[in-house]
């Protein structure tokens, strides 16, 4: 059975997108940091659903914790054919006093140097099957900095130059890299949710969520993303950026 | 019925996403400026298939040309949800020593003020509707000039910008803009047919095209133009690439 | 004597940048479309310094009207080495339905067509006596569209996609492209002052101008653009912005 | 007296452009990271040019070594108007699996993390006295990744990113951040010759160096650095690129 790998699998894109594929046929083997009840309930909604799953609790930061679960899956799962990164670094904003050495360090290990050790292990299986898919969840950040962002938008940036680098290395090999901008709020609980607290977080998706459709919607960004890693060769998409339609694109917006 | 207009609907991305629209319940109302049989056969093509289609002759150059066949459609036809934009202004590589200034117009008048009056059109009839789609097509030129790319890349970089444009004024009005970068050369005989003749597009074909995919397919092409246009308003996307997996990304070269 | 063209020389940019050439040595050819009289006392102003200069009454939208006063400062002045392109295209905010086709064409014709036709006749004469340098006035519309800006960014990303293609083309045959992006409003009687009107214009000034230098100071820019021309040919700049200090960047921006 | 504190000052950029602030008045405190006699050789020049300079070995990646050399500058040699951030972190071309996770961290290290910790320190400095500037060398690969770049690309593009969110935040308090993309070799000794060894360098030299200016001359790019800094705060430039007049630009290659 072919395996969608979603690192970073939170109430929110990483779940969307890991239902999605396993509606189609994938085995979706969902790691998140902690909440293993979260993730367990994950996994059984989608095997209520007739799809196939596994959970795996997974501190990127840890030395050699990501590396283990990609071997960890391959061999007691299957073959991993796409992997959704989806670790995000984003901790609101935050001056350049306020942001300490040990969170900047933090930011560039979830945001890059986890994307990298991903890459290293799980791009040279893909090669020697003959191809696979690594769809990279980014943000505004990655082509923008801004006050506060100084954490967020060097992990971003490198995490966006780092997708150009294995696209160029491995497309040709048949390693499809996409680097996908999500440029505006994600209604999930578990980032956004977290990061503004319960009551802004309700307020918010009171005012610009629901009908308004003014947030991302995870199940409607999962289409997009099902969509990529299924793109056929000769038409390959390496970027692009999702926001609501209610939205101004980062380049048109205010901070 | 809901109608998909495709201006510049030759052998190539236009008549296949044409063709895919009309494949999901749309009425394809196909524009080309001449060349009424090949016109004609993709109509009836569309017809055997079960799809409903109708052909335009447009020389979107002509005053009042694309402001007539829009109310043409809107009349006869139907309300217009997609617009796909597909005219192109590629004349090769040209110095600007051999670049006349009529030439220099020409690519403006096709590639940026055709979309310009269509838009001034079209747009506002959707806006009326509640929402619409215009698909772009775009190349390499709207975001790098090269050498004798003056007329083309001048041209299409206004496009982009156009683009952006209309998505910031329009996006929340229920307008989805889609500037879609085609990165490559695409396995099209009226357009890169065309450009480099018979005897060097079969060349082409057998060392990139074929089995190796090293060529874009527009049948493949047309399935990402379909799912933006399927995309929910909660996550529109304004801009992507596409090429081919054996292609370099046009920020990349050997090395 | 050396010369440096100023097509675009009002109290603004232009005549600061022709301004600062002229106490460097260079004479200044002074063009602009209307206001004889004030083109005269730049003139005045510039020889009473001690410096060269002249002016050229240039409507720049004319056929033969760039290519003849090229002609005719090579043929009665001397060499040009500098061109300053410095025609603008702002014409404030205006909706997708209030721009006319007539603007838009107008737009284009003032800010690439222009660039064009200059370019066509005044690098060939550059290259055949090893070199000069074109320093072209952009805005930030040339590197992202905006509501209200159909006419302006479809014109200005025209222009800067032709600046990249004159510099791919040039820059090894000895022609220096600088493309200039001005992120930011500058403190110009005869453009911003012109667009606000003498009453907005001097509010503006009276808060962001003065010591605040929170707008553009003409004469501040022309030193920027004196140093492009005077880099040398192992390093050169083909773009780069400018703004107030005060100012956010345009990826910063609200509208 | 003004300090012009330079962060990787070898034969290159960082011992030319601390030679150019010398030569104007300020007092160059030159860091590397080995190299005693070289360090001492190139004050002792600026000295005996009668300026004035110190040299300082940094090892950028210790704890506290990039505090400590600007505490002690501070202190013992005077308030520090200028940084030059010039560490590079290009190990050649590297496939993915031959860069280690050492290697990949290393480059963060030197190229981003070591940026964040001067402008962590030097910056609110900067901002009590009223303003600063911070000019940060940088690389084609900030703007572009490419096979085999994985941690240069990563590395440089995070800087970007931080160079952005820098001059977000403060250069309405003063503190012109200026990000340089140096697009093409240098011709240097202490990096590129490294790199190249010897023997490659001094081929490379003799086909593209000298009177053919195809290198980029660390004594021209200083020129440019030492422009940016003397910008009026009416006109700032944070983004600039700088190659040799017959190379291509990186968004170029042969059409």
């Amino acid at each position: 059975m072919k395996v969608c790998l979603v690192i970073g699998a939170g109430a929110g894109i990483g779940g969307s997108v890991g239902k999605k594929f396993a509606q189609n046929g994938y085995h979706a083997a969902l790691c998140r940091r902690s909440d293993e009840n979260g993730l367990q309930a994950m996994v059984s909604a989608i095997e209520a659903d007739g799809g196939s799953a596994s959970g795996h609790l997974l501190n990127a930061v840890n030395e050699d914790a990501i590396e283990n679960v990609i071997a960890d899956v391959e061999k007691n799962v299957g073959p991993i054919e796409v992997v959704l990164f989806n670790l995000g670094a984003q901790i609101g904003n935050r001056s350049l006093e306020d942001t300490e050495l040990k969170t900047f360090t933090l930011g560039w290990q979830m945001a890059t140097f986890a994307l990298f050790r991903a890459a290293k292990v799980v791009i040279p299986l893909m090669v020697k099957r003959g191809g696979g898919t690594l769809l990279v969840t980014s943000a505004t950040a990655a082509v923008r900095g801004n006050a506060g962002q100084h954490s967020h938008a060097a992990a971003m940036g490198g995490r966006r130059m780092l997708c150009q680098s294995l696209n160029a290395e491995y497309a040709s090999k048949g390693v499809h890299v996409a680097h996908i901008i999500i440029d505006g709020a994600v209604d999930a609980p578990d980032t956004l949710g977290k990061m503004l607290g319960d009551e802004l977080f309700q307020k918010l998706r009171e005012t610009r969520g629901g009908d308004n459709d003014g947030l991302l919607l995870p199940e409607q960004i999962a289409e997009t993303y099902y969509h990529l890693a299924q793109q056929h060769r000769s038409a390959w998409t390496h970027e692009l950026d999702l926001r609501a339609y209610s939205d101004l694109a980062w380049w048109n917006h205010a901070p």
